[in-house]
Parts: C-alpha cells; structure tokens; sequence
C-alpha cells in the first residue's frame, strides 16, 4: 500500500509553502497568480490528495454534516424519511450521518454527544423519547440547531408536522360513510402527542356525526410493530367492532395475521385502515386502506428548514406543516349486515 | 442561548493551564496531582464541557468512526443489517456512519471521498456497484482499512459471506421433494456474484436429481425488488413454470400481487420461494417459504471484523462465512397433478 498524500508532499511537489496550499484549497488564494493556483489544484488530482477535514474544519468552523436522531431504521416509515433527508443534504452539500437509538433514551444522549464532538451543523430529532432536558443539556447548551418532528412533544424549535387531526377526521368519516357505527382503535399505551391528535380528529369525526365516541370508540393498547398489531387481535375481536383503526400501517400489517389466524376475512368480517401509507400497503391482501402522509417529502422539507436555520440562525421559528389525504383500498368495506 | 463552553473557559475555571487541562481529558495528565486531575474533570461535568473533536482528533489521530455503505436502506435486508451494525459498532465504541448510495456509482465516490476527509477509521462496503478503482483510488490509497459483503465482485481484503451456493440447492431441493419438474428463477439482469453462486446451487441440485437445467429452468430478468417482482409476473405464468425461486423476498412480495391479480393461487397453483428471510415473511398471505440468511449476525460480524482490522493492520485477511437454511411456511406445495 503507498503512503496517504500528506499536504507536505503536495507543497514539495508544486514547490510551494504548505501555507500557500493550505490557502488555495481553502478558496483564499486569491493573493498567488492564477497558475500557482491552478499547478496546485492539478497536482492535488494527479496525487489524489484529500485534505484532512479535522484540520479543515479547524480552520472552516463547520463540519458541514447533520445529524438524524430515528427510533427505528427498520420501519418503512423511516427509511422513507432517511431517503429524502439523504437526498436533500446531498444537493445542499451536507453529509447526513443516521442513527437509529430504538426508543433508548441513554443511546439517544450517548449519540447527541457524539454528534456535539464532531462538531454536527445541526440535528433532525425524530424521535419521540427525547427528552426537554436532554435538549436543554446538550443541544441548546452548546448551539447546536435542531429540528423537531411531528411526534415529538417539546415545543419550542423549528419543526415539520402533518394535520394530524385530519388524518383522524378523515380514517372516521370513512368508516362512518361505509356504515360502521363500533369501531376500535390500536395504539401504543405511551402515545405520542400526534398519535393523540389523530384520536382527537377520530373523535371529532364521531361527535360530528352524532355518535357517543365514549360509547362506540374502545382503545386497544399495543406497540406500534406488527409484532404489536399481531398482538392485539384477541383484544380487538373481544370489542365486537367491525371497523379498526390502527394508528399506523405496520400495526396493521400485525392485525392481518392474527385476523387470518381466527378465519376472520378482512374486509368482509372487519374493517381495518391503517396510517402512514408505506409502500408495502399495495402488495398485501387486501391492499390496505390508509391515511396518507408524504413521508419522503417530510425528510426533504426537514433536511431544508435545518440548513436554512444553520445558515442563518437568528430567523424566525420556522414550522412547516404537510398535507395528509385517505387512500381508498380494498381494506374496508360495509359492514355485515 | 448560553454560550458553548469552551476549554479556555474550563482552565480558567480551574486555575490551571490549557495545555494542563487538554492533557487531563485525553488520559494524559499521569504528571499532575490527582487532586488537580480531579478538579479539572469535576468542572468539566459541571460546565458541560464537551471536548472539540476535531481538535481532539489531531492529537489522537483516530476518529473512531465506521463508515457503511449500502445500496438501499428501505430494503428491509439492509435495516436489519443496519441494525447488526449499530448495536456491536456501539459495543466497540465506534460510531456507524450510514450511506445509502442507491447503486450510484458517483455518489458512492461522494461518500467515500467525504468518509476519508473525516479520518473515518474503516468502512464497511455492502454495494455491489463499487468498482475495483474506486477501491484502489480511494481506500488503498488512504490506507483505509474496509470489509467487503459477499454480493460484491472485488476478491481481495476481509469478508462476510454467506453460503450461496448451498441456498440455491436447498431452494431446489425443497421443490423438487414437493414433486415440481418446471421452474422459473427470477432475478436482476446484471447479478452479482453471489446471486450467480444460487443459480449455481440451485442447477447442482436440479443436476443430482437428474433433471436438465437448460430444458426444465427458465430465468426471467427483473430488478430486484418488490415493483420487479410485480412486473416479472406475466414472463413467469407465460414460462408454465410450477414452482418460482425469487432471487430475494422482496421480489417473491411483488410477484405475490401480480398472481393475485391474475387470479392465480399461491401455493395451489404455483409454488413461490424466496431468500433472505426478512421479518415481513411472516405476515404476508400466504406466508412465504424462504432461505434464511443471518442478517442481523452478518452486521455484528462484520463490524467486528473491520474493528480488529482498524486495530490490528498486519493481520493476514479475514474471510468469516455464515450458514443459511430452508424456513419451510405456506408459499410452496405440491404442484396440481
């Protein structure tokens, strides 16, 4: 193997000072000829010299990367998310650096700090089980920008969200026009402060349509996986519902296979609509009925707001809230008569 | 917004030296009392004083960061594996840096160029669109220690591989037993050298069984993915095939809606296996037959690997291989007689 290209071999080779070259690859070498500037630039490819960033970001202050705090990797929901934020930050000349910390408040600190070190322009937080305090000690502390999700329950910040009372609104009033008066709703038992506003919107929807939500509404609790959906069937069929609303698409994907384990035929037997539409709802049986959120399009107005608000830190609070729409598949139906 | 401490403030606080106190934080401070050594690092939890990294970084000369490279993070094999990664890298304390390059062989070189100008310490490359070039031009160059998966077609360096070969003749053989003499094998038109080792396999098997490949196995070209999967479904029933072997699961859940459309039953009117084994297999309707592949374990390996490679340069190349097996479910049955 050779020896990696210091910026000595680079200076020594175009007969330069290090000075000199350090200047002009920083874009500062304005004060030397344009042929010393242009020998060093092609010495620099023909040595495929890469210079040190820490000894760069010295001298630049920034590290030009941002930091994107997930719960889960693994969910469609997220990789989606990843992938407009990866896409974005490109275009913009950032690097994202992604960690998933799985709901583990230690592993989302350990992680914040480690980004803090590196100097990170600036944090993507969507992930629920922040804490105000661990967003007090670390990122405000050390001004570090941050952008905040719809999920998340600290207020303050720039944040992305979606209506999620609509979405409620929306996953009800469907199921009402389809004849459904019984329903359920599958949601985790420490919900979220968005998961909460699409209940609040499911009973808006209800009282609307003059229908007693205490009366006609059961909450099942159960984690928001399929592992979760899956594990909710019993508690589900015990509530004589014929309309479920699952609070996200992964629960129920979860539902189908418990409902197929108990021969209840989804929709003949049961309703189920979920939330979030990931790409999987077109190719399961049936096809899933969802409340859509533009889930790509989250990560590239997120990966914006946050550069923007590195380059400019003192602006306004920034919140830019996205559209949600239902998604008619073969899900839901009338219920038996 | 307070201030970010900085170490200038921390000596201060502490009556010593900015030489004393950089000394005491990086493990170097064996010269002064304990007393002071004590001071200086109760002050710096009290101050919340977080230590420059890329400071830091000149005088340790390690980042003590992975870089990953993946083709596609929303593909569920990839999360896992992702996963794998982020738990042992944690355990090692090394921080994964994530890259999704979606087989784009010019932001595959964005990544890596940015990877090495962060002193990354080694990286893991699970993309099989890396060319030897970029290998040579930019990891060997810089001395960057890195570990390849088995998809990928460059032979020198430390591995993580699977036994292909042996999954491609688990998958016939398993059709075979069942009854079926026709097959269509689905997969991209540009394999890697891995999917070749499971046709392979799969053409051994089918050959100790006395059955001619060229006469009784047809491969239909499509990407590998669930939309590929979809779109390979007519070249499939066209081909009168009674048993499909996808290339990967997420085909085998593409070709599931194409045959539901066609109202054609899986298993009872054509067997589908696929490989990998990810975590939807069992929610999917049928669920689906498949090869497992320990993803989860081939990221913990792989990051263990490269760690004791960044940590120990001269050892000879380390090559681990991890076995696979048949999960029998409900996607394949004896063909129609």
């Amino acid at each position: 193997m050779s020896k990696k290209t210091t910026i000595r071999d680079l200076a020594q080779a175009a007969g330069v000072s290090v000075t000199t070259v350090s200047q002009i690859l920083n874009g500062k070498g304005q004060r030397f000829s344009s042929e010393t500037q242009q020998h060093v630039l092609k010495l620099q490819q023909q040595l495929n010299y890469v210079p040190d960033f820490n000894a760069r970001n010295l001298i630049m202050k920034s590290s030009q990367s941002i930091g994107v705090l997930v719960p889960n990797i693994g969910n469609p929901f997220f990789s989606t998310f990843i992938k407009g934020v990866q896409t974005t930050a490109r275009e913009l000349k950032y690097i994202p650096l992604i960690f998933g910390a799985n709901h583990d408040e230690k592993i989302e600190s350990y992680y914040l700090e480690k980004m803090i070190e590196r100097a990170t322009g600036g944090m993507i937080i969507a992930s629920a089980s922040i804490t105000t305090e661990t967003i007090d000690s670390t990122l405000k502390k050390n001004e570090i920008p941050y952008l905040l999700m719809d999920q998340n329950p600290i207020v303050d910040g720039d944040r992305v969200q979606t209506n999620d009372i609509l979405g409620g609104q929306l996953a009800a009033e469907h199921l009402i026009k389809l004849g459904h008066q019984k329903f359920v709703i599958t949601m985790p038992n420490a919900p979220t402060a968005n998961l909460l506003r699409r209940v609040e919107g499911f009973k808006l929807a209800l009282t609307k349509n003059s229908i007693s939500f205490e009366h006609a509404a059961t909450i099942v609790y159960s984690p928001m996986t399929k592992a979760g959906g899956y594990q909710a069937t019993k508690a589900v069929l015990a509530s004589h519902a014929t309309a479920v609303f699952a609070i996200n698409d992964e629960m129920a994907i979860g539902l189908y296979k418990g409902m197929r384990q108990q021969n209840i035929n989804v929709p003949t037997d049961i309703s189920i609509i979920g939330y979030d539409n990931i790409d999987l709802d077109e190719y399961i049986t049936p096809t899933l009925t969802t409340i859509q959120q533009p889930i790509l399009e989250m990560g590239i107005t997120a990966t914006r707001l946050l550069v923007n608000r590195i380059k400019q830190p003192l602006i306004a609070p920034q919140v830019t809230e996205l559209p949600v729409h239902l998604v008619e598949r073969n899900s839901t139906a009338k219920p038996r008569s």
